[in-house]
């Protein structure tokens, strides 16, 4: 037996210059470090407290028809939650706005989900200080999106109610949207077990809260309710309240529970991914006649409507 | 005037090829995706759930003097989370050990700090739908880091604590190691406003729960006791237990109000960043004689000293 044999053996692998990545990626355009990149490049490291303490914020608006819609509404929320988190970045409203715009030109996409994110970012001594972290900004463009795909559009979703609990305002302020989705991504797993195709989940005191990227409407006897605790106070759920006034409808934040939402007439669940989308089925309960309703039907129409308004939306090419 | 002049300038930048990334990393090696890397290639897409929506579970392990200190518990505890997250990886228990080591002997680092992370993934789809996300794996290891520096590991620290609530376990199982800290991140930001140098948040009581990345007992007339309820079951807190039962000493998982921590006759945290830490000073009180207590340094003493024992820590090389 030669002595090499008896040693161990301390053949290291080799450390590799490059990550080599085989994923696909949806087609977009991203912003980072002042460059407009395809959306395989835009990567964070997994030492960004963004990702290993999910200490970021972000917004997510939409273009539609080339028309960025209540983009000033997103903006305004965006720069209110970096400043709650105590984050600073080096760009103003209107240079995110052109940020923005160049990521849907660029992209090119008519109708785009487009987000801006701001994560603590990292230092380069891994310090758990988060005050000696460089903030980051990061946007992107990508094809437009839904909560509920066509056919659900239809016919109305299947949604469970699950009973986990919404991480309540003495832990996170909601109206910061922020990523914080693992109880989210728990209801929506215990729907899929149940048959449904999403989750609501509830607050503290067993009131219906939200759902994994959105906020949610019940309409009895012509009045409209949405949950007015532990959620994020949603764009789209503010223009249902702008609609309904417009309208003159009745809509209040109020408490709701399981029962009440499963005995409305009609029920919709509303996001910037798919705007207004009926309910026609909770749990094992039909909604109303298990159709979509007409006050839904009506809000629905109004909602895209606007998209061409211009006191609504924003031409994409404007902000250029 | 020419008709050019009249148009509006489209004029759009150039999408790149690549990230130019100019920030600096800490010094390490990093696995993904079958390769070994340096740390500032260990990036993750924006779009990966784990980013995106926290949907990631890791655990931390450290080397001290070549050895890692009570792996098994951290493998155990790793496979347990990725299992109750719904997540599946094409790795057994003996692959992610010899990465773990591959990455630390790779970074020629004796003493380390080291990753292991399962995130959901991502679909290329972008879908909503988190059973359509490829879960995937990412382990790293950089130089060993400690909560509290020498000094503070002299003197003592000196710690705030927030009525931050932490996001209870009806939201989170706190069993599951996670990345949502946007609560522990606030309690830090009110621990610096108030000169402190980390801090303690409560749980839905009132009780002590736990402080950013490390658990907390207080001592008094000998006796040991550590937060019970809304608090990561952390292998050094289960450690300290472990030590006690061998040196005879009482130790217990309990509500601890702030008052009682306050008046204990000793305070330490425990982390795997840094092994057991004292504290001195919470908000405006001395802890005891303000100085590091006996009990402390006696289970310091042998912390330190069972990282060279073989039935509590494993040789990095004898994985390989």
């Amino acid at each position: 037996m030669t002595l090499a044999a008896t040693e161990p053996t301390m053949d290291l692998p080799a450390v590799e210059e490059r990550h080599l990545d085989r994923r696909q990626y949806p087609n977009g355009v991203a912003y980072m470090d002042g460059q407009y990149l395809p959306m395989s490049e835009a990567k964070i490291s997994v030492l960004d407290w963004g990702f290993l303490h999910s200490d970021v914020t972000y917004d997510t608006v939409h273009v539609w028809d080339g028309r960025f819609f209540r983009l000033n509404q997103h903006l305004d929320r965006f720069f209110q939650n970096i400043k709650r988190l105590r984050m600073k970045l080096p760009y103003d409203r209107a240079e995110i706005a052109a940020i923005l715009a160049n990521c849907v030109s660029l992209s090119g996409h008519n109708s785009a989900y487009v987000d801006m994110i701001c994560t603590r970012g990292a230092s380069s001594t891994f310090s758990r200080d988060p005050r000696e972290a460089e903030n980051r900004f990061i946007a992107f463009a990508l094809p437009f999106g839904s909560v509920a795909n066509k056919e659900q559009l239809e016919r109305g979703l299947h949604i469970a109610i699950s009973y986990t609990v919404r991480i309540p305002p003495t832990s996170i302020n909601p109206a910061i949207k922020n990523c914080h989705w693992l109880d989210l991504v728990q209801g929506l797993f215990e729907a899929y077990d149940y048959g449904a195709e999403t989750a609501l989940v509830v607050d503290t005191n067993g009131n219906i809260a939200e759902g994994p990227g959105f906020n949610v409407f019940a309409v009895k006897d012509g009045r409209l309710r949405t949950p007015a605790h532990s959620v994020l106070p949603g764009i789209t759920r503010q223009t249902v309240f702008d609609l309904c006034s417009e309208l003159g409808m009745s809509a209040m934040a109020d408490n709701i529970r399981p029962g009440e939402i499963k005995a409305a007439d009609e029920v919709f669940i509303t996001s910037t991914a798919g705007g207004i989308m009926p309910v026609t089925r909770i749990d094992a309960a039909l909604i109303g006649d298990g159709k979509v309703g007409s006050v839904t039907r009506e809000l629905t129409s109004l909602y895209w409507k606007k998209h061409a308004d211009p006191s609504w939306s924003t031409l994409v090419t404007a902000l250029l």
